[in-house]
């Protein structure tokens, strides 16, 4: 019986959610060129062009920055998998969903995980994160830079000293940091950053940037044991990808294509243009939510530059406006889960779509939309925004 | 300081080498195709498509197909994770690299594993392999259907069989079988398959099309406690793409969008013909080699139609052939590794390259490489070919 089924025709979608989001036609362009053999020179070429870009994106002098074959949940699951040996004491940060997984993870691998708590949208004052650490004296710790449930970006530097101190490894989440804002790797004093693809560095997902310091490499090599997973095991990885290029798996070369090429624009533009960027079009985006009358679930000073949770107007449902504007302006905004189901969006203003007229654009979409689902703003988000980047200059 | 690296430009390869093997222009069209959100209506409905045409390929009615997001190493770990749970009894048909890192898993997920080991080569016959299952008494029993490190092509049905009787669930890697030549899961009876896209599906790599018999799915339901993996994990990756679609991982949309594709070409084709096609081009390249004076390594009817393992002919030094084929022809040909380095050749002959056009133009290049090396062929590659096509009218 032969099968027959339409042509792929998706949608279009203009993707101000946490992720995916949107990809320029470079990187597409890239990623459907045809393929060479995962052993053959030219793709180890591509994997030393992506170590070199990541550097930079990552803010790193480590040797050590790859890209592993799975999503940013892989790269979580690499980092735990490989440092969180069982029955090692693991300190997690819980602030958040992703802190939560993390948690997760380390006791499937058999670590003690001990939790600093917090409420969804709150951070780690540098006194008290210092604080827990020397007493947990963990031999590994994990937070997360940038908590896509909440909004909150947690600098890390406080941590990392402490665990520094305790003898313990930093792992850090970056997944929706890295790209749009400072990671700053080296400077933070983190040991394993991984993250993802699909959300500041503008390309579809399917791989999880990685970098390891040299301690980590060192307590890498040192490990006792390989670590339950094979296909994420670090060890097996940096003899594919470095020296020997031993075979372990095939790499999925089209997806490496489209990350050097996106990498690539990112260098072209330059990272930290690239972050100020980023900066603007989130300063000129809370400007116009809060001249509407939205308040800002995290507080000044302490939010993510590219992933905005703005609050739920009482009264409002968050579903029917974000179905809305799905609907009649193709924009994909998500809404908050677990603790923050209902109360927040999660806006994404990342990559292509951080420029003053995509900003405007959807403070246009989302004020029709608000009105139209009963909310009297209370100013004009546009005049807001656009005063936000006049003054940018 | 800005970046400066060349354009991405691969070279242009005709991909004769085990996998990653040649990908149609429609799939890579697919794959560049602007992405919609992970969580997107579309995206679902593309799962369910997946779904649907894997069905075809297997040679299944299990409505558990899905595509894992990773390679077809992830594939197989899934498999491991999943269902070797600690401390169980895990029986392995061991005659090639992929057998052994199957059971390399299987230690590492805190399995019992029993081997029958055979020879590079070799197969296993009906008795032996139920007498073994009948004698060991496993939990779990593993075998490579194709066995990409030899060549042999390994029929399941009496070793299900057996596994069946004693309450085993049975894994098949079908990882170069699948879209080249019948895998029938239902009829061997397997349990539990997966493969990859690189292969038989003439995808680029990146996802791990799998399958589960209803029986697996009632085990899995019934296991006690999580497995090691998180991402790996089933109950939570049948949650997402299934039912109530709850978010686990950022699925690689891209990667989901070329395998519809291409997974709609063979539904195109007709999987029955395709298989035919993949089977002409097998017997003709053999056929060639024969006449020119290689042997095959694996004997006739053991053979996988896709991976042809042509023994390095005395005297000549297959990395020299290799390296010739590659520069004088952009042929990508592989070759054996472990206890069969230096002595086979490993000739994938896959997807658009299965006619009779580039069987031709392999053998002469073949031929040629191997004449410039020192051997003397016996006849001509390309007459005993031209007879096999003109044979099969």
């Amino acid at each position: 019986m032969p099968v027959s089924l339409p042509p792929l025709k998706p949608p279009r979608r203009l993707l101000f959610g946490p992720g995916p989001t949107m990809v320029e036609p470079r990187v597409y362009s890239a990623m459907s060129t045809p393929i060479v053999g995962h052993l053959d020179a030219y793709f180890f070429q591509v994997v030393e062009d992506i170590r070199n870009l990541l550097k930079s994106v990552f803010g790193t002098a480590n040797d050590f920055s790859m890209a592993i074959s799975g999503t940013g949940s892989a790269g979580m699951e690499t980092a735990v998998a490989n440092f969180a040996e069982p029955g090692a004491k693991f300190a997690v940060f819980a602030n958040g969903y992703f802190c939560d997984r993390i948690s997760e993870m380390g006791r499937r691998y058999g670590a003690q995980v001990v939790r600093f708590e917090k409420a969804w949208g709150e951070w780690f004052a540098d006194e008290e994160a210092a604080e827990f650490v020397r007493r947990e004296k963990p031999q590994l710790v994990a937070f997360v830079q940038a908590e896509t449930s909440t909004g909150v970006f947690q600098p890390g530097k406080a941590i990392a000293q402490a665990a520094h101190e305790v003898g313990a490894l930093v792992i850090a989440d970056t997944v929706t940091s890295l790209g749009a804002m400072p990671v700053q790797v080296d400077q933070t004093g983190i040991d394993i950053a991984y993250s993802c693809t699909q959300k500041g560095l503008s390309c579809p997902p399917g791989l999880a940037p990685m970098t390891l310091s040299p301690l980590a490499l060192e307590r890498l090599r040192a490990r006792s044991g390989a670590p339950r997973t094979w296909y994420l095991d670090l060890k097996l990885l940096d003899e594919y990808y470095d020296g020997a290029h031993r075979y372990h798996h095939t790499a999925p070369i089209s997806s490496f294509y489209a990350l050097r090429e996106a990498l690539l624009a990112i260098a072209e533009e330059g990272v930290e243009n690239r972050w100020a960027r980023h900066y603007r079009a989130h300063t000129a985006f809370v400007a116009g939510m809060e001249a509407l009358g939205l308040a800002m679930h995290v507080a000044e000073g302490h939010r993510i530059w590219n992933l905005n949770t703005p609050r739920v107007p009482d009264g409002i449902d968050d579903l029917k406006v974000r179905k809305r504007l799905l609907a009649e302006y193709d924009m994909e905004v998500l809404g908050g889960f677990g603790p923050l189901a209902g109360k927040v969006f999660r806006v994404g203003i990342m990559g292509p779509l951080a420029t003053e007229e995509n900003v405007l654009a959807l403070l246009d979409a989302f004020e029709a939309c608000l009105r139209a689902e009963g909310f009297q703003p209370k100013g004009s988000g546009r005049a807001a925004a656009e005063a936000v980047y006049a003054a940018a200059g």
